[in-house]
């Protein structure tokens, strides 16, 4: 094997995780062989066995890639927009757009497949979580500068909010995904966007609130 | 064998589908023997194969039991309550305590390995895609007629704001699974308190209202 700079290595591992994401985006995890990530990177088992270990260890690599690939896009499109309104408003729209995308449909795939991985495999779980995490805290600090500037109420819980953007975004491919023509996702988009703006209830009415108890043993802060 | 009558054969495969789905909430569907749905079940291999075919017929039995069970539960929670305001009310608090219940976390980490198999698995997909009809039709129902007699507004499209439901159902209960004490349960429930309730973004402030445009090549209805 030819000696290599190390932007010459950088350069190919990379190469190797984009040829590994587009196999595994075609054909799944298991299903995916080293042979074939081997010919979509065009090197062979010994050449990729110098940069991975395993196709557990390629997985993860691509993993990590993608959630850094996500936050670079994320924190793009904010710094594009003038304010944290802006900003706020770009990331609501690009949230749309994404749920929308046909490809995050073998994205989703791949991801149900590593959950459920991920469920017997603590290596794999780490690694997950932590892509998970870098999402989580960058759209959590958004949701801190929010607050501070407008325009997120006092109320709103930073990390609680970030979580539950996205179990939505999560929930939401997962029926695109699972439930095929029988998920109406425009209808299921125009009702967070109703639920968002606070119009899903009569403006007359009082909306019911469902309240925040503990659960039997769970602590109160308040 | 001997002869049952068949309300007896009735109360039997329900025995089994019980001592199954015991089974399988506790080392999921891989994992799960035949002998094993035998033992709890105290039926021999060949009294299991009366009732059910294969390990697949199990699960099919298992998913369509829950999910009319879970419907029988839905109905009579709304059922209980004395008008459309107070069955919405009182499923919203159902859809805090199911969040929160320690119980999902098993029975989501089996979806999630039931989800994945029926990615590859056309007949226990369809099965699925069933039983979570069952699900929203009950659900977008009652919407419908929430938005006859208040408290849902008439830009309420009840389809899509049924498959949102469960759509953030689904990724509330994910997310404890995958990224356990990384996920804030509490604090995205509260956000989403405040998000249902119109509370999110300062009353003063016009709220960043994401257009729901269509995809392209999408179709637009008004």
């Amino acid at each position: 094997m030819p000696k290599l700079k190390p932007e010459e290595v950088e350069h190919r591992r990379q190469e190797i995780i984009e040829a590994a994401r587009t196999c595994f985006l075609r054909n799944g995890f298991h299903q995916t062989t080293t042979d074939e990530i081997c010919h979509e990177a065009a090197i062979t088992p010994g050449g990729l066995y110098h940069y991975f270990g395993s196709k557990e260890e390629i997985i993860s690599a691509v993993i990590e890639d993608t959630a850094r690939r996500t936050v670079d896009n994320l924190r793009s499109t904010a710094e594009a927009s003038g304010d944290v309104r802006s900003a706020v408003q770009a990331l609501a729209s690009e949230f749309f757009e994404r749920a929308r995308d046909p490809q995050v449909e073998n994205r989703t795939r791949l991801d149900v497949e590593i959950w459920s991985e991920s469920l017997r495999n603590e290596k794999l779980a780490g690694i997950t979580r932590g892509s998970r995490a870098l999402r989580r805290q960058w759209l959590e600090s958004l949701i801190q500068q929010a607050k501070s500037e407008g325009p997120y109420t006092e109320q709103v819980d930073p990390k609680g909010f970030a979580d539950l953007v996205l179990a939505i975004f999560d929930g939401l491919r997962l029926g695109r995904l699972l439930w095929r023509d029988d998920f109406h996702l425009e209808g299921a988009l125009q009702s967070l966007v109703l639920m968002y703006s606070g119009r899903l209830t009569n403006g007359t009415d009082l909306p019911p609130r469902p309240e925040v108890a503990p659960s039997r043993g769970g602590r109160r802060s308040g």
